[in-house]
């Protein structure tokens, strides 16, 4: 009768193409968390630094960071859909729907899209849409992920394989439904923090974000409890000493949570993140790793109908204990070069 | 001149049967209090995580979580009748009376109910009973504690002793005053994270809360400061060097949070905790450590006149470096076994 | 192109006498932002504690701890003013000239006052006199500092030497701005902590204010991160390992809030700082380090009209694994003793 009442995660095998799983807990975001978060990871982006300057550009207030907001809806998944993962794989078609402000109350649900069980019959990948909402019923956010599930029984048997195939990026004409048509005169360049607007970027641009941090233990933990994440691997040294690698893992979503606000210096006014076309975490990151960043401009979109804001595709990079002067990507065979480990690809919004 | 200032503490010989204490400061509990404590711990509990949640089941709001009003409480008594504790000796009679919210305002007041000079002459058991009142005069928790505190001179002479016996358990008909009557048709089981209401539970059953965490310094000292707790113990290390220890102590009520966070995996309906019966620190608890959690149904009980909710007596064990699979106690002998540091005796309300 | 986005900050040769520098990022304070400097700081000062207090005497709410305003106000200048610095020199002329409340929106501005080129000529002595505003435009905070500043090209010409001399104190008479006119019969003794008035403090009296705390990297650097300061030796041990330290520096104003903080025993009363006239932070601060404070009474004044407060000028000494039951300061040649790493001057304000 004890076991039954403890949540064991679920397995591959436990998944079926078309289910929903509401998850837990909902959640009410509140200007408490923006502070923690800002302890975390001290971003400066302006428009949510400031009701003030939000007010004048056409917002009712501050919005909350939109990586508040993913890591929440990410973190209510894992106790339903990762919890037995053996590795998060992928992200893709992740789209910022709706500003989100202290006070709203958001909740998850995911759909299975995708199964496919590995040939060694040990485990599978589960393909999900995610979608948070908030209080209003309004999708705030979306998103496919895929990561790969023990199953509890290697010999139970698979569903047919089915295998979705995520966009390549999020067609930029769908971008910036979360942004409020901008008062564009009332931007105060000055107060972000620097001069340039999305004009001034250029495909191809390599932005060094000179920063960087040093991690400690307290502060992953710190951050990843904040969104309700209860990924083992992130909390039981006792545990994780016996693992792979003897330590604990610092959560993915803190990562990309770190070099976002580093990349501030160089993209100050890219204030909001319009949607994630994927990304991919190419190390692992521990307690004592220093993350530098930097980004690469790799497209740029007009919006239609949207003459106060642009989209910047870019990639943004985090690496650990070697800075990013050099903007270190892939060796010439392909691979990843030592350090690289956060490889994001992004559509970010600019006032023109 | 220069000593009169500082607060040296109150020894044994200072304190009178049926004085009465104020405590300093008055402290507004706020949102950002609760965005730290979810930080520091990761509690899942809907109803103190969503406002929504909160209000669909009758609440004007998101009440503040049990454990915040208490440490808040407690934390406030530290510099009156413990800072020259040797040992914190137990808890009982803890009842939640009436619901806080963020913007209430708490202050803290005891009375010496008990005084027992100890054999040695050099310290003696102190009984208070301490409550917690908001900012209309409302008591909002009440509780028993007897701390063993040094004299200042062992000579000085000792009153009759009083040696109050607080009541086993609190009786469950007093229960649930913090509680609004639920609307239970609102109470979502799948948003909460687990189906299991109160008639689920039975006598004796054991909970594998699975999750664990490992501790670190600046969270137990980030903790301890949010509730304005100022014992030397637990933020001196250069003094504690010299100590027993050698290192700091983590306050206790660190580890009942922790363990309380824990245990929503196997009692996530179990929302509010409306009694401490008791509780005993059974050993030290360090940064490094990593705390798991097990619980045992002890009793089950109705509320009179309450249909909404019903009672669940439990034993809420927390461990050290070691994990609740075999849900370990105590020894044949009695004693508790080897990395038990919890054993706590409350009642939790759960929907019917 | 690519290196033009990244602010490398302002170098010696980049100001100029009478230039007004805008600095980013505009940010509203919350009681988010409260709640986590109580969780790193642990002050108790009730007026800043407890809305319902500061309510009984007079204020609309609870008004936010100095030093987040000043902190907040400092952060901002950082990255155009002392992003190259080599070395803090010192604070002078700061005053709180309005209260600062929850959801207030501060930004900032400088102004330079002095220059004077060193004679190695690889740097210079920079002064500014910088604000702080709120949204309606009032000076919440004003204070001079000069900085030491690398030259990006040593040969670069410098212009003449201009070498403002700070008042050695403010003047008594231009404090209490930021206090509205206290209900002095509302002021509960007992619930702030401590029976004494200002009139119960003379001159020469030292208190020993007897707590400590051991400071975690964790700790300054979230502390650090929240009022938005990005100067990276607080945070990048990669670096740092190769410098002068080989390991990450605390920011100075993490021992100013802690020693402030550790003041409330001896000084409960001491609700509000009028003033820093000056400070030196001495001696570096490392994580592990354990933070100690004793104050002495320098100076009292009456404040013209203001029957219901008066002034303390007090010395704020804060030291490092030594206690201050002795009162360390000086040695006989004059240096500062061993452990000595911050002498702070202020004008404190108390109920009279």
């Amino acid at each position: 009768m004890s076991a039954e009442k403890t949540n064991p995660g679920n397995f591959f095998e436990d998944f079926a193409i078309g289910q929903v799983l509401q998850h837990a807990t909902a959640r009410t975001l509140t200007s408490g968390d923006v502070a923690v978060y800002n302890s975390l990871y001290g971003p400066r982006f302006a428009v949510q630094s400031s009701d003030e300057f939000a007010r004048a550009i056409g917002y009712p207030r501050a919005p909350i960071d939109d990586l508040i907001v993913f890591h929440t809806v990410f973190g209510k998944t894992v106790a339903d859909i990762s919890l037995n993962a053996v590795a998060n794989l992928g992200y893709a078609e992740c789209r910022f729907l709706a500003p989100v402000y202290p006070g709203d109350s958001l909740s998850a649900a995911s759909e299975i899209i995708g199964l496919r069980e590995n040939s060694n019959r040990a485990s599978g990948v589960v393909y999900v849409r995610s979608k948070g909402r908030n209080q209003n019923g309004e999708t705030v956010l979306e998103y496919v992920r895929w990561v790969m599930v023990r199953k509890r029984d290697p010999a139970a048997p698979a569903p047919a394989p089915v295998v979705p195939k995520p966009a390549e990026r999020v067609d930029p004409a769908t971008l910036g439904k979360a942004v409020p048509r901008l008062v564009t005169a009332g931007y105060d360049f000055a107060l972000a923090g620097a001069p340039h607007r999305w004009s001034d970027y250029a495909v191809g641009e390599k932005i060094d974000h000179a920063d960087a941090t040093t991690l400690e233990e307290a502060e992953h933990q710190a951050a990843t409890r904040l969104y309700q994440n209860t990924a083992k691997v992130h909390f039981n040294l006792h545990e994780q000493a016996q693992g792979q690698f003897k330590r604990r893992l610092v959560y993915g979503g803190v990562v990309i949570s770190l070099a976002r606000a580093l990349s501030f210096n160089g993209l100050a006014n890219a204030f909001h993140i319009a949607a994630i076309n994927g990304g991919r975490h190419v190390g692992p990151c521990f307690a004592g790793d220093t993350v530098y960043a930097w980004s690469e401009v790799l497209e740029t979109a007009e919006l239609p109908g949207r003459g106060d804001l642009g989209a910047l595709r870019t990639r943004l990079i985090a690496l650990k204990n070697r800075n990013s002067a050099t903007f270190p990507l892939r060796n010439a065979d392909g691979g990843y070069q030592e350090g690289v480990i956060l490889d994001l690809d992004l559509w970010l919004l600019l006032p023109r």
